[in-house]
């Protein structure tokens, strides 16, 4: 990781909004501006980078933390002491979104000394270097092989909580990482019949059965950097009504992608793919923005959705994943993971801005099973 | 669930501190208040309970929440306005440490109608009823049969992350799910040979070797509700100074259970635990607190610590879980979940005040394997 360049990006956009010092409290931000993912509190400053972190992390902390100085406190409110001890006389940035956190470094550090903001990280984030590039195309690779895996393993009667359990095992041992939401209680989406019109379905021991379609949506991380991408299968014989939606996904999704080439921002983004569904008439059965950013986060920005604002620009690594939902019946999504790069010489047409490449090689085609 | 007795316990423990309504913005919460568990933000007062969800979890929250009524809302902004305007005119306690939420919700709702305090919530979860209590307990035995099955697996050579691809399937097989905070990585700890010395060690590719002390940490959730519980294992062959050590921590976790019977609050349980360890020469290497409250959440009330007020009370379930940390060698932890349960009329002494449920019952002596 270029540790340096994310130190440099994160205080030249704090230094924007006039702070000197930020103060990162998610391990995310921790982890970009020190290479220590864990239980921490990062301090960055043009002189110096410091953990402080709970005494049961700070031997991993010396190991894996990058040019830093790691102090160690008592967890809690001597943590946060610490903390604000370090800020004294500093213009500050913080990400917290802890009210109490941040009422008490209001209070000790004075109210005017201490923005609370993420933008200095998020907008440091969006753009990938290289190197995150190739950790979040390592991930979307894993995910290939777990599509392949599922392939071989989708069939009548097997259960939603039988594939999942293969291809969690399958990703650790593959090298990969999951992640979880406190709002989600699994870190895949396995959802096959009526419980694939759920677009946040939860995994459940129901069998698979013929005409199913069966959603598979997975989120790998490798070395911090996440993958995210869906494909949908159909068990045994897809009906004609099936066909015409997985038709419908599959070029929306396509026309989403295409219009990363020349789209001025992600709200004409989501705007391509939306019109597509909504000239085949399943306009009011897509019900969640077209995609999002993906990164440190499984989503972060940018987000791409009806009202996004955001440039495309080269260095982006995002989905792009439209779904239509048949309550109480079926549902189809197809998702990419890909990044945004520069276009090429050969795209002389001044419209042409960017080129895509997509991260995710498995096929596209609907693929019935079983 | 009993639903309603959890609507009673927290808008009674709100109105303690002046509040007629709760909203709460964590999924545990809400799942307490409503038995669904997703994106949603749930809002109690004694003639009803609401949930807000955006589009795409409403299906799934009209199925799952237990008489409550559906609202759905624009993600993000549009949804907290939908929520702000459900609590116009009421006295509100809320759990969100969100600081953009907590500032909209004073702004709109007047400063003195919205108190931020997570008590009432967590007051409430502090005593289980019986159903909770028996899904803490399936929990458990999920972990126990992960122990038996690690028993089986562990030999020298085999790595770290081999195990726990394994042990993941299998929590998925027997019905559990994992529970993942934004601070780990991994949803358990299983740390070999000099790993064994981080308490917090993350998975590696580390292959066991002789002598190793293997620790493995393991948390499982069954139907919302989360055991904790750890056993150290030797490879090959155990040397005087790790059964020294390992005596030392069994010792101590049998100390801490005992005391549980009569210790007037939970920082004489740490106290009891800690002494042992302290007395046998390794008070310094014991970095971290007795143990914590389970339930929604794998830490939560009580805090089993030092400064630990709390009064042990039955219908408490917690963990008891001393660590021994050799930096740069080994280490070992031991660790159940148990229920606090009222004590037996046999026992007379007035000194005892209750009795223990150990809701782990894999062995404790030492095993060498392998």
């Amino acid at each position: 990781m270029l540790i340096k360049d994310h130190r440099k990006r994160v205080l030249d956009n704090a230094e924007k909004i006039g702070c000197s010092t930020v103060v990162s409290f998610n391990p995310e931000n921790t982890f970009y501006l020190t290479g220590f993912w864990g239980e921490s509190v990062g301090i960055c400053s043009g002189e110096s980078t410091k953990i402080i972190t709970p005494a049961l992390e700070t031997d991993r902390a010396e190991e894996a933390a990058l040019s830093c100085e790691v102090i160690s406190a008592e967890r809690g409110k001597d943590m946060l002491l610490r903390v604000i001890d370090e800020l004294a006389g500093k213009s500050v940035c913080t990400d917290s979104t802890d009210f109490h956190t941040n009422k008490m470094m209001a209070e000790k550090l004075g109210e005017r000394n201490v923005i609370v903001n993420n933008k200095p990280f998020t907008m440091s984030r969006i753009i990938k270097d290289p190197n995150e590039q190739e950790n979040i195309s390592k991930s979307a690779k894993i995910i290939d092989r777990l599509f392949n895996l599922s392939t071989e393993q989708i069939r009548e009667n097997k259960t939603e909580i039988e594939l999942m359990a293969l291809l969690v095992s399958e990703t650790y041992l593959l090298g990969g990482t999951l992640v979880s939401y406190k709002s989600t209680r699994y870190p895949f989406i396995i959802a096959g019949g009526p419980n694939a019109a759920f677009p946040h379905s939860e995994i459940t021991t129901r069998p698979f059965s013929r005409e199913d379609t069966v959603i598979v949506d997975l989120v790998v991380q490798y070395r911090g950097y996440v993958a995210d991408a869906t494909r949908t299968f159909v068990i045994g014989h897809a009906t004609d009504e099936i066909k015409q939606v997985y038709e419908c996904v599959k070029d929306a999704q396509q026309t989403g992608l295409d219009s990363l080439r020349s789209a001025p921002d992600f709200g004409h983004v989501d705007l391509a793919c939306r019109n597509l569904v909504i000239n085949r008439g399943y306009g009011s059965k897509f019900v969640h923005s077209t995609g999002h950013g993906i990164g440190l986060e499984v989503h972060e920005l940018p987000w791409i959705s009806k009202t996004g604002k955001e440039k495309v620009k080269p260095g982006m690594c995002i989905t792009i994943e439209p779904g239509v939902y048949i309550n109480g019946r079926f549902g189809v999504r197809i998702e990419d993971s890909v990044i945004v790069k520069t276009a090429n010489d050969k795209d002389d047409s001044p419209r042409i801005r960017n080129t895509v490449a997509n991260l995710n090689s498995f096929p596209k085609d609907l693929i019935c099973l079983g």
